[in-house]
């Protein structure tokens, strides 16, 4: 393939990251998935300076297997659990922020079929899922009233637009939320193929962070929806809210990923690059006490938010497992990633913005690229406001009431 | 038992700490722990005004049946893992810190014996231990160097003093250290009956907090020590340093209970008693934002560090279990040790501190001790400092070199 | 003087707290301030363990001369700028924390009587309060609504209670403050003297810190008031609003002292009495790197704080000159203060725990009373939150507009 | 002028920054200052993106008078004094970090004349400074040690390389720093014009912050130095060193020109802008209490800098003025300097990086360039390590040594 042959390969038994820090085991799947994480950080770099699209990999995402790692066994996937596809994603993001986007919200679109579409209709699209390997896009923005879906005769119609569409360039097939009648607030999910008439996607993302995400803007112009494309009819349970507790999990193993990007950057740039400083009366920068005690903090920020991160895909599985969720033990899950996702995002701003200091002026040169973690980190933590997840923590402390169930908690 | 009498219990139904937050399962051992918790936090604001010791509330512990945790089923103790000990000891820490010190010394002195005496010795002491109940103190602190061994003819004398020799006051038993020779380095264990001619206690512990602990001074003069009373030989290993790292795990559960029985305490006064602050434009404190988010952000902290001492446990647990600790495997131990101190002290510290912004000016009258908390943390946490040990996590990293085995790390 | 020949003192010429880092040059007053400071310092750690009142240092303030310091020359007072009386308030705070706050709020009761008394009865109070050398108390808790001011034929009867009147014990005049008439928010301040019949002072404060200011509650029964004693008739106007920013601005101080005092007794300890810590592998505690940077880092709390405090003490001053005060001018001297006293809240609270980790576990021995900072700060940074303090500030910057007026802002 | 001619200036009445907030009161400069700031601000955001130079912005620079703030009035010059120039600096670097860079050291060269030039050096220079109205670089970087000044017949001979040279390309006159025999602390200062034979000037300098310093890499080859282009000779002394503090307080003024501009523009977007989060319920953003909250801390992070700054400046300005500059006087300037420049610098990136969860995600767009001060902030705070600062603090609080004069402190 020409696109991994372009890619100087280091060889696969040298782990891309320090492995006694970051230990990447993913049982039967290690090695795809480290092939993969290599392939990504070769050039990212670079395409992060370059922003725009990545097709190239994109197709390595697609020819690695691992786009069914969520589709339920049955549909022939892999079905594997949500702890480990975050893990893998955790690892790919280290490689890669943008492209693991792209791969995490490709199981998230896999499980929206899984929480909104009739059995026929889980069938139909996990199948093809699986036997056109498709790459799923989405247009779910919940904050974007632009888009209207209006019935026509037989059938129904989209109008308008949707930003922040991750994903949905080139995508073989899209999940849309769009309003349900008049109330914004009981929006109905839609699956369409990506070349379906009057459906355009932007170019138009230009975040200072993730920048190869896609995460442009998508017009709709009399774009002809089939009622079978409508998924569902389900009603609201606590249950298909699960779908906010996902994607806000995998947010969060997109900050630690950076994190650990960083970190290990950042160790080894002081290892074998930083210049001791004269007053500190040391001969190598790895024996400065202060660099010795701030890598120490920055790890403590990054080891505190790792197992609240592992407890809470523990407690999402559990969830996701249970044939009738209550909406206190779904509010526990939501807690469990506020939890994660809070401490996460502040160990990785931390983290990110710190390393500098024990790397010293040089390594702020842009061939390195090293503040693409903290700008990573930066677009993406402000996906929705951390605030209310802290006082979401707080009155439940108070009043024992858990988070109403929304597209973000 | 008088002193239960006067004891004005809650039924046990309603656990001491709110259940959701701080879950208190100890299996077969729930009840017992639960009522011992209670029985020691009814009054605990009392005694920590009174500082000195609190000889009924050691008999309690005693009567637990909870002094033989952690001696192995063969000597006729429980054989409880460590894990589950020490959080029995955070419950405990929650209800009464000072006392819940004492009790997990004695775990730490059965331990002392496992690690350094011979199968002989073990099977001695500990199977008095059970048999007569005892209660064990200490004179080990390793900073102190009042203390000198010196051989006579047939036997063994020590003369000086140690400070900070918690429950040694009452003691049953002892375990002593002194130098082994001239070098302070190399440490003898010395295990003594309590009553032992020449050895006297002084009240002389006046810390601010953990006030109960009755760390007094212990002298000795021209005391007596048979060479069947000095632990071993055993030779210097991986697994004998332990020692400091079950120390050090103790340690960060004071800290935790502390933290566990603030959070609690707080809650219910902000829920019961706090008024809402005339420019929040809220009639309940429990609905004041600022509140809920402080509320959030300490919950934040504990809730990063308990995972952290968890997972310690459980490492520490395997290498107990280990017959032949390297010094690599004994390093990681003690690396898991002190990422969970380090956290667990600040969350301590921040939220001991902080509470009282949530409960408001009232919450400092004396009747409550809310103070406590903070005065207990204070004090423990400068056992040794935590500087050296971020360094120490900050050294590995740079280095790949686990931290020298030493009475504090 | 008895009071005075039972203290022993340091001579004069070495000044109390170390004079590179906290100079103390109050003019023509300097010697008898620092005098003063040393006389409260010499048993302020035991009269802290004692709590209750400390009627011999009491009079210690009243012998000073110093309680006349806000008193207009006019009236024979000495009519000192507040930025002065505020530097004394601190440099006092340093030595003794609550007797600080008695002394600061002798002017604060001083000013009450120039911002809403008649011209006459300025002169009629204020004469009196230099020639009698009264010291006065309060009784103006806002918060507390429990005492109710009714007119009867000739004169006004107060009856019901107020909690936290600072210095009302053995005080010889009082400012009280009641609603007028139905309306809480419309208060009318009373002048009395202390022995009025029916009142009586509580000795109920118990405070864990601030423990000797005397804040008990006073209780009213039938207490006459001559129509002459209530201040005003004053329309309600900015300048009058100025009342709050005067407190506001003393309760700095007090945070600013404790947070010098702390620094100063830490910075000695630490030169002459901690050890090194084995692992630092320096010869003396003063080398540590770590014990060097905390100081560094508790030193820029300290210093970050002290400009604000005084620019604030500079604007308030300028106000307080101005005849006609507008609301917006009045806005920007409360949103000055609000800054220097969140950043001294802050700075003091860290800057009273962190020390100890500097200094040692030995520190926390009783007998140097080195948690009373905290305990002191903790308990007086409760007075009304500063989380509105925080939010007025964003409110302003977001909108233009300044504070309400109000009791605590 | 052509280069002011495509600016579209927004009139001159209104302030470039909110004047409240951000007073900009430069005296009888404050139209040149401000229009300045104005044209700088106007295409700062392409620049960035652009990187490398920005020549019509440096003839701006010229063209505005300003060049000769630090040369003495003897020489033409404007004589002011450096707390002025300082303040100038920081609004300038709010508009534009990278040129308020360029013109900051300026002054610094100027300074470097003033400093070691003998008398007729200084006229001779800083006259044609004014005369020619000079645009000054350097190649002084004191850490670089690639480049050697040789001895030749009657002459000197420049050879090898300088990194970091500010301001190079396109300088009518470098000051270019060597050693001075084989000590490379003992170092002379050597002025050449900017076209002097085999001196060039790399393009290389690719930092991700302050774009547009010009940062680049100068070579020599077999470059003629005069004997009388070397500065001096005059001997070491306390007052030389203050050629450090000088450049220490202008990074400090970059760091506070970069938070200033974040604070500014980030509360322009959240008023205008941002959208209130659902679940705040209320319904402007700018009335969410969390986000209040934040802008107030923010500000209290950014006010509790600027003092400390305007003291150094002062400070400093007073040790410029003494004709006899002790070590202890140059000592006390440079720890005001370390306490304002630490301050200084964790404020700005705190604020730099936390405006956007103020603003939310669709301000990172890269249209608006929002992440530049945080890059700016970054690159340019890893001049020299500020831990050093930190602990040369503390140890002078426990020894009362000040810092060594180095070249960086």
């Amino acid at each position: 393939m020409s696109s991994e042959a372009r890619l100087h390969l280091a060889p696969l038994e040298q782990p891309l990251f320090a492995a006694h820090l970051f230990p990447a085991d993913f049982g039967s799947r290690t090695a795809t998935v480290e092939r993969l994480a290599r392939q990504l950080a070769a050039s990212a770099v670079e395409r992060d300076k370059a922003g725009g699209s990545a097709p190239a990999e994109r197709e390595l995402l697609r020819g690695s297997g691992l786009l069914t790692l969520a589709v339920p066994q049955q549909y022939g996937g892999q079905g594997v659990a949500w702890p480990e596809i975050y893990r893998i994603v955790r690892h790919l993001a280290a490689a890669d922020s943008s492209l693991a986007h792209l791969f995490a919200f490709q199981h998230l679109q896999v499980a929206t079929i899984q929480l909104f579409g009739s059995p026929e209709q889980q069938r139909h699209w996990l199948t093809r899922t699986v036997q056109e390997n498709w790459f799923w896009g989405n247009a779910t923005n919940g904050r974007d009233t632009g888009l209207a879906l209006s019935p026509r005769e037989e059938h129904f119609e989209l109008n308008g637009s949707k930003s922040f569409c991750s994903g949905a360039l080139g995508a073989d097939a899209l999940v849309i939320s769009a309003p349900r009648g008049n109330r914004s607030e009981d929006r109905v999910f839609i699956v369409l193929p990506g070349g379906r008439d009057g459906m355009s996607v932007n170019s138009d993302w230009d975040g200072f962070g993730q920048r190869q995400t896609d995460s442009g803007t998508v017009q709709f112009e009399q774009v002809f929806v089939d009622s079978s494309e409508l998924l569902g009819p389900v009603g609201p349970s606590p249950r298909t809210t699960l779908r906010a507790c996902l994607s806000q999990l995998i947010l969060t193993q997109l900050y630690l990923g950076n994190a650990q990007a960083a970190m290990d950057a950042a160790l080894r740039y002081t290892r074998e690059q930083s210049r001791a400083w004269p007053a500190s009366g040391v001969a190598k920068a790895s024996d400065d006490p202060f660099i010795q005690q701030r890598y120490g903090e920055l790890w403590l920020r990054y080891r505190a938010a790792v197992p609240l991160a592992e407890q809470a895909a523990v407690r999402l599985q559990a969830a996701w497992e249970k044939s009738a969720l209550t909406a206190a033990e779904r509010a526990e899950v939501a807690l469990a990633i506020s939890e994660a996702k809070v401490v996460a995002v502040r160990a990785a701003l931390d983290i990110t913005s710190q390393i500098f200091e024990n790397m010293g002026a040089r390594a702020t040169s842009s061939r390195y690229g090293f503040d693409r973690f903290w700008r990573n980190v930066r677009v993406h933590s402000l996906h929705d406001p951390v605030d209310y997840k802290v006082r979401d923590l707080g009155h439940w402390l108070l009043s024992g009431q858990g988070p109403q169930a929304s597209l973000y908690s």
